[in-house]
């Protein structure tokens, strides 16, 4: 019974690790808010990370490698940035140990080799690559600029939680330097929708596009970009931001360029970035009791087959028709596992695929070869169906897709009933208490209000909505005027 | 004239370095012996990942991720591993900054966020690793783990150069765990010839393959395998080593598991690698006075195009006449540039391609247009010829097989005019002086006299062959009998 999933009723933090732990995505480490990624979870990462690179190639983008360290005075050099994350670096300050005098077989830090500057690990990279883009822009011709790094950072988070929030994580940072404010502001916003699009797309999972409010901004950013998705607990969850930095780095870094004026400018900068914490909204929004339920597009495996047989004959033949089956749908690209392992049950592999969340089954049994039929059981419903092995593949791609379209059009629906238009400083109390999600409601403006909202309810502004109405009313806490609906929710 | 390189008879090292940054391939950092992987140089890289990446998942293993940070602790677990490493290490010791009351707007380390155990920068990940076999490793039936890293390591080198020796390098880490000392020899012979392969065929560089001395053999590993290059200068470089630890991570961190037998046992291990270390000896191996000579299989481009015209009438029919081409060669998965930017003339974009080592440039004038043909030249030999639109892209695919081919007899007729067989310590000295390249001759097996003739002469063996043949002969330094000869060079 260990093996056991805790329900979303009974615990919904206990429900979301178990899901994590025993669909064998991640495991704790020995590093403090560290995790260890599994090779299940790891494949399902490397599935989203090269469909958002070739997103990012197909849009003009590049990779590149810049340092793990930013030394101290680089990092310090844009104020607001360093602000941000100067409370939770991790700082290297030495560069070699030595046998402990005092304990045989142990090392201790030599304080002989003290660095003269303090390294930071970094927590975000646009410090260190703006002071290398200083060395690469002289003129308009150099610009722009479209450059992406898979990296990982570390921010010493108090609080970790298994891919949601973790010290060292895994993601894409875009920098980009561009000669126009115009220009900086369109990729900004580009970016943004390639967000969208993977998560919508490839993730099954809807998103609102929007602006932040100055509280919720990227230290170092003029404008920050998100898109926000919502949990089964009715939390919303950032998933991606896409920041407008303005000139602020450029500034600070002296990056100025010749435009075609021949006049000295300072330089217009984005970045933009998601990371593994992608892969903790996806857990939340489509997992249910029984496991993980993963979009086929980026699951590990889309199909698993299991045998079900009595002795080595009957297995030997269901082999020989699997072996048909793998082909084909191996040919058409699918993702297939055959498990004909006799380790374990049927009915345990039944149980072990769906933690995993593999979007479908197929059993094959004796009787199934008589009559030329398999069953295929989908995860995301549980629904059976006896199905001829004529056309099979053709048949497992439509539900494959299928599967898809339902998870999407779940998570909407549900996101959609969590939207709730309120009026009322007691509306929006009780609506957050009793049902959560989005409340779609009037603000003033004013940071002031924001926290003090926050406070009362720990409620925040997700976003600005890009598509919001202009509309006249009045906050919900002060009465001020307002002149659109802004989204606040409880977060991750 | 500034951009220029430094030819291999003035000064070799320069060369290399005027290869690597003029090429385009990496640029220095803020970071002391960090350096930062440009784009052209990063596409280099990704192409070679892949193709490993493949060559891993086609002999079983599969991808993970663990923790950037080792506790001290675990660092010094495994004595002769972390002897090996504490030397060069980068520490976190802190881990938050705070405003420095004296000097606004700067910060200094926050004295009260002081770690209480220290956190190791990865030199390599066996420690880390090995902690977290312990608690997924129990029975026979958990074994074998084929586990794979793509990641960042550190270690703190003194001397450091662009590629070969950095600070921070990216690579790979394979750590499998296995169940006898036979199978995991097996694994290790295996993956050292996964990497023989790769650097021969997609490298175009041949290799000797071999096993480390005690001397050179990594801290903690039984037994050290290694496959050797040759440099256009006679030096030897380790392209990429893998190692059979035997039980010594197994006993350090105590992983044990229950045998058919039912016994306790330790369990078996390997660890392989290569890192980005390999684009230096693909530079140095390679390369001429005019810039980088990439092989075909994994040059960022493979073919650029470059039109030679007069006026906007030309360029155009020009460049529809590229259409065609570019479809062609890019429907048979060539990887092709049209470079017809304004901004400099063909001469320049001649040299610049040059410098970066493009295996093939077509150049397209008004006069081809009228004769149905474009230039043709190659890289590595320089040849040029005028050939016929027609069949251009068949053409074009075996040039690129013909050129991955001749660079690699190159390399290897090279290399084998650098094998000195040698049988006495002055014509040990005076090959080591006037030719370079490996010597293979007899050694008494002590490691002391390995160690008199590094500090004699700078040579080291590189590798004891693996298809050394037996053979009676007497050390060239002590004159002690010896069974095999044993390969010496100077090395990177």
């Amino acid at each position: 019974m260990s093996k056991e999933i805790t329900s979303r009723q009974l615990d919904y933090a206990q429900w979301y690790n178990d899901l994590i732990i025993k669909g064998g995505l991640a495991d704790y480490s020995a590093v403090r808010g560290c995790m260890v990624i599994k090779p299940y979870g790891f494949t399902l990462w490397e599935n989203m990370r090269d469909q958002l690179d070739r997103m990012f190639k197909e849009t003009g983008h590049v990779n590149a490698y810049f340092p793990l360290f930013v030394p101290k005075s680089l990092f310090e050099a844009e104020e607001k940035n360093a602000e941000g994350f100067a409370k939770e670096c991790a700082i290297v300050t030495h560069y070699r140990l030595k046998s402990d005098p005092d304990n045989k077989g142990k090392l201790i830090v030599d304080p002989e080799a003290k660095l003269e500057e303090e390294l930071i690990v970094r927590p975000t990279s646009e410090a260190i690559i703006w002071n290398t883009y200083k060395t690469w822009i002289q003129s308009y011709r150099d610009l722009p600029i479209l450059i992406n790094q898979w990296a990982n950072v570390v921010r010493w988070e108090m609080r970790t939680r298994l891919f949601l929030r973790t010290a060292e994580f895994l993601w894409q940072e875009g920098h980009t330097a561009h000669s126009t404010a115009e220009e900086a502001v369109e990729e900004t916003v580009k970016m943004l929708d390639v967000y969208a699009n993977f998560v919508e797309n490839w993730m099954a999972l809807p998103v609102i596009k929007g602006v932040k409010t100055p509280n919720e901004r990227f230290a170092g950013a003029v404008d920050t970009y998100c898109i926000e998705a919502l949990m089964q607990d009715g939390k919303a969850l950032q998933a991606g931001t896409s920041h407008f930095l303005g000139q602020n780095f450029a500034k600070a870094f002296d990056v100025q360029f010749l435009n075609k004026e021949n006049k000295q400018e300072y330089v217009w900068a984005t970045s933009w970035g998601v990371s593994t914490r992608l892969i903790g909204a996806l857990v939340m929004a489509h997992s249910d009791d029984d496991g993980l339920v993963l979009p086929p597009k980026i699951a590990p495996y889309q199909v698993v087959i299991i045998p079900i047989h009595k002795g080595e004959e009957q297995k030997a033949a269901i082999t020989e028709k699997v072996k048909t089956i793998l082909q084909e749908l191996k040919l058409e690209g699918v993702r297939v596992k055959y498990d004909d392992s006799d380790n374990s049950r049927p009915g345990w592999k039944f149980a072990e695929y769906e933690k995993q969340g593999v979007p479908v089954r197929i059993a094959i049994g004796a009787r199934d070869l008589e009559n030329n039929t398999v069953e295929i059981a989908r995860r995301d419903t549980k629904e059976k169906m006896s199905v001829s092995l004529d056309g099979l593949s053709v048949r497992i791609i439509n539900l494959l897709q299928e599967i898809q379209q339902a998870m999407y059009d779940k998570a909407k629906d549900f996101r959609e009933q969590h939207i709730t238009p309120v009026d009322s400083w007691d509306d929006f109390v009780s609506t957050l208490e009793k049902k959560g999600g989005f409340i779609s409601a009037h603000w003033d403006g004013t940071p002031e209000t924001e926290d003090k909202i926050k406070e009362l309810t720990k409620a925040t502004i997700r976003c600005i909505p890009l598509d919001a109405a202009e509309e006249n009313g009045k906050c919900i806490l002060t009465g001020k005027p307002s002149n659109k609906r802004v989204l606040f929710a409880q977060a991750y």
